[in-house]
């Protein structure tokens, strides 16, 4: 290595994407040359603070922290590898030291408050419209006031009011009151001459009293809690409306890209648990904040909160230990639905506020998958539907009216650009659609806010994989075509075909964007997971039932499933060859299930009612697994038969 | 007053003893020569720190903290006014100002840890038999464990072992489950190979979860929070024995003697609540240490207690503001029976442990006499009964199975040893029984422990009255008799007639020991209150149902109904003319209430039909009070003829 002319590729997460580093450059100006815009008031003098970067592997490559860090950071962040954008670079010393090691492996966390364009976080979904009767209710009365020939005491009074206001309330005896809310009554009765609101839940426990009459002020937010990104809906339990809607990443990505390294961190540090579950909470605090500062709330206004989130998020989330749902035979430690006191878990709503948390099914099929379930409604389906949510990880339900059978499948985080060269997140500048002419290779794309090419994302990596075997640049079996290896467009580097998508010239880092070899076979493994999963189930089904079942329809759920072509999703043969009318892209279902569930409380008993009803299939265990998942990997796949509408095929040659 | 000769009088608390300092004595001397036995290890050199007191009033008169002091105490100690007794004297340079000032007021708190011999509390009572069938339970089962044919959560897995283990559990999944307990449960199951123990509270709720078969260890623990003491009865709820009881002061008597001046301490300082509150909290706590290690048993192995107590000491215990039931029209903040968590009133017991609170009937009616009601069964009494339960206040019930009305009456408590000269609590050194004789009013009495006298009880306080009368040394109305002031045991101090019970030689700080007319008068209002409240609750009975009832049986409960001679209460007409064999001495009814309601759940269903049935009346607002109360206070009566039995009276003047 020349060291006068040195590049270190650094890996920055979560946007998923591969940098090259020269010698005179510090973080800043790599991150900005390279057309990522991040926060700093300064320009980079080190004075501002505030463009701090973690460094997650690779901290000793890196100079020292600078005078202005150690003003900047605190001594606790210091040893935590927070540094200053600004401030870091390769340290000189260490390159001597270079040409021995091994490829440098240098990765940074760039933190959500960094970055200055939001990530695409899917938000919206499909409302089959859900009728309204939450779980929290708020009723406002005028309290007798005691004397002497009927000394009736606070409490007792207002359940008086109560019952003689509405109709719900049978036997006020029986009515249970939160111990907090009876601390507080003396007080709050007499602010406001004895006129006050009162909290019902569950049309049988009174969780909080308000002065005066409050019952506008009644709010719930649902959460979904993604490995990678976080969202919460501010709905009006009043009106049913959705007031506001705020994202984030998860925070912990910090400590781990996926499930699985977030268990791992969680036993190797003796406070991980503790970390994970408070950084996923403060950052959820921050959602609160947001969205009720959107809809002119107040926090405490928030009588309720719902949640849907994997196995893992859901038990780091409330502190339960993740350990033996990453243990075999993968067990979570509960899956019933919970409802939980919001002070237990630090949720910064009402005082008296509830959590309700959405049921999980097995270790690796979480409450998300329970919220696709009850907001695409798949169980009332008549024709047997196959619904795929696409996110970290990837849940697959197979059901209608009659059935319905569920699984994870191991596809990797592919299709959220990791493991790809130049692949990113849903991010500014990420190419989200390509189209490839045939004729000359030639490539059209478009980018995510329409910024200059830095990476390409999930809908991205289809798009060209698909177009690459339109024009037979690739065979069946993924691998790069003889016929055209002499094309100006596919390069060889490091002995492994490279096709660019975008040229040099018009990247905003100057370098070729492109698909490589290892590239196509990451996404036929992410494929053929999928598509082999979904075919087990099947399988499984009709084994136990004695069917001959077919599916009929498919829900593309979550964020990828939103914005993919459906079309090359069914071209590379991740999905079944079904038309394309009845091929559904529901939005974020799962957030959406979290939200109905807000909405109306059926909803909750429905989704314990469904626990009975769904079946799990553990698919590594299946005993055709191998063999299904190898004939998967092929383009669309082994057997053509199986996709008889992709009439292209029969010009690309299998090998 | 002659600086060489003075004579300082203090007022030691909460034994209400009265001593006198001389120039030369600090007050641990001062105590230790009145015969009170106090701790310390060096023998008030000033080096231990064990004879801490707290100056209640008149700090200013005395010396500022000695070095000793600084070094011993905290700052906040100082502050709050806490001295080493051996450390402490009458200022000398304070002297001077005496003469000018009004009398001295000096009043010391001795805490309960100071004292050597423990204050009589009572804490037996009659036990009627109540059949076991407690609130908590623990069930030990061998739960299956997972495989992956069947991955079944940890807790799912949990709930099939209980439901195949008792009969109890009908559907699972409506069983609930504390939050905590799932928290703990991945660890837990796998401790001791998925042997666990449950612990199952209402037969609704899991509220523990431990390693290994615990189902031996299952106490509750039954409190009574008197107004000045405090029990703790620790019972074994697979057989329902009491395994130890311990016993304490309430602390809160340092803050002020009785509910009302600590009423006042809440809304005179800021924290006061929270000071009271956690004050009596650690007492509890203390006496959870004490009995469970008297029983070789774990804090952590009580799953659940139960607590009696008047309004004010519930409510402060809980941390709800008092204010409202010293205010007309004296209402608490709730009365019905309430279900809690140990933690959030900091409890510390098992971590998910319960507290039953049992039902307050109204501002100064609690839940002391809901448990004596409970205990004593007068609800099931064919015969009209009265029951009183004296304590530092005085509740009052008249009731059979028909008819159940309560009152609490202004007692005062000169029968606790309060106002009265030489009165003192039920503690070593007290007179507890008198008898003179009427031909030369020599005096023959005993003492708690057989310690020299240092003052007089309760107990003693009506013997010495009662003797009195029958010696004719006092008339029925109170006055001492003019044919007797020349003997020489009655003498003339300040005015004020005083009769010597024990002359100085005897007793143990060199004083006579003396009932005064004060003292008398004392007694006289105390009586008149019993006596008039159960008039006007038997008035109140008769004239709401047209019946002429009159009471047939009488409960005497608290400390001092066990203590009192029964026919030297009826004799000063503290309570009505019934036959001796009629008179029960119940002993402490209300912790007895509290007991039962651990030991059997189908008590508090009972407390809380109950609390429909009790009828409350406010004495002062009865039209007859003034003239009832008056004529009460005469010995016995003002009406001879409702003591029909007591013929001795034929023979004492009525001035």
């Amino acid at each position: 290595m020349n060291n006068n002319n040195f590049k270190i590729t650094i890996d920055f997460e979560p946007i998923s994407r591969r940098l090259f580093c020269s010698r005179d450059e510090n973080l800043y100006q790599l991150l900005i040359n390279s057309g990522i815009r991040v926060r700093s008031l300064c320009g980079g003098l080190g004075t501002c603070g505030k463009c701090k970067i973690m460094v997650q592997k690779g901290n000793k490559y890196l100079n020292p922290p600078t005078d202005s860090e150690k003003a900047l950071l605190t001594q606790t962040e210091i040893n935590e590898s927070w540094r200053l954008a600004c401030q870091s670079r390769i340290a000189e010393n260490q390159i001597p030291l270079l040409e021995t090691l091994q490829p440098l492996q240098i990765r940074i966390f760039l933190p959500q408050e960094l970055l200055v364009e939001d990530f695409k976080i899917l938000t919206s979904g499909l409302n089959k419209g859900v009728s309204l009767n939450p779980n929290v209710k708020k009723f406002f009365v005028e309290v007798n006031k005691p004397n002497l020939d009927n000394p009736v005491p606070d409490l007792e009074r207002v359940l008086i009011s109560l019952s003689s206001k509405n109709g719900i309330i049978k036997d006020t005896n029986t009515l249970l009151v939160e111990f907090e809310a009876i601390k507080k009554l003396p007080k709050i009765l007499r602010e406001e001459n004895h006129r006050i609101t009162i909290t019902l839940y569950d049309d049988n426990k009174i969780i909080d009293f308000e002065a005066g009459n409050k019952v506008d002020r009644n709010y719930g937010i649902a959460f979904d809690i993604g490995t990678t990104t976080l969202v919460g809906y501010l709905i009006n339990l009043n009106d049913g409306k959705v007031y506001s809607v705020a994202s984030a990443l998860n925070p912990q990505t910090a400590y781990g890209e996926d499930v699985i390294t977030r268990i791992t961190y969680v036993n190797d540090n003796e406070d991980g648990l503790l970390k994970l579950s408070s950084t996923v909470v403060d950052a959820l605090n921050d959602i609160i904040k947001k969205t009720c500062a959107k809809a002119k709330i107040k926090p405490s206004d928030i009588c309720e909160a719902t949640v849907v989130g994997n196995s893992v998020m859901h038990h780091i989330f409330l502190n339960i230990d993740p350990t033996y749902i990453g243990l075999s035979p993968y067990v979570p430690a509960v899956k019933r639905g919970l409802n939980l006191n919001s002070k237990d878990i630090n949720l910064k709503i009402s005082r008296g506020g509830k959590v309700y948390m959405l049921p999980l099914i097995a270790g690796f099929v979480g409450a998300d998958t329970i919220g696709v379930i009850l907001s695409s409604e798949i169980d009332k389906e008549s024709e047997l539907t196959l619904a795929i949510d696409v996110g970290t990880n990837g849940e697959i339900i197979v059901g209608n009216r009659d059935v319905l059978t569920t699984a994870s499948c191991a596809a990797g985080s592919a299709l959220e650009g990791a493991h790809i060269k130049d692949g990113m997140r849903a991010a500014a500048g990420a190419i989200d659609a390509i189209k490839i002419n045939p004729d000359d290779l030639t490539v059209e794309y478009t980018t995510i806010n329409n910024k200059k090419p830095l990476g390409i994302c999930g809908s991205g990596i289809i798009d060209a994989v698909a177009e690459m075997l339109k024009a037979k640049i690739i065979t069946r079996s993924g691998g790069f075509n003889k016929q055209f290896i002499d094309h100006e467009r596919i390069v060889k580097n490091d002995k492994i075909f490279e096709f660019i998508i975008v040229k040099k010239d018009e990247t905003s880092n100057k370098r070729d964007i492109i698909i490589s070899q290892k590239d196509v076979r990451e996404l036929q493994m992410a494929k053929a997971a999928f598509f082999s999963g979904a075919q087990l189930i099947l399988n499984h089904i009709n084994q136990t039932r004695n069917t001959k079942l077919e599916i009929k329809q498919i829900f593309l759920a979550g964020a990828f499933g939103n914005y993919i072509n459906k079309n090359n999703a069914k071209f590379i043969g991740m999905i079944p060859d079904i038309s394309d009318e009845k091929i559904y892209q529901i939005g974020n279902a799962a957030g959406m299930g979290a939200q109905n569930c807000l909405l109306n409380i059926n909803l909750r008993k429905k989704a314990s009612k469904l626990l009975k009803k769904i079946d799990y299939v553990e698919i590594a265990i299946e005993k055709d697994f191998q063999i299904q998942y190898a004939e998967a990997m092929y383009f669309p796949h082994h057997n053509l038969e199986l996709f008889p509408n992709l009439k292209e095929y029969k010009n690309i040659p299998k090998r």
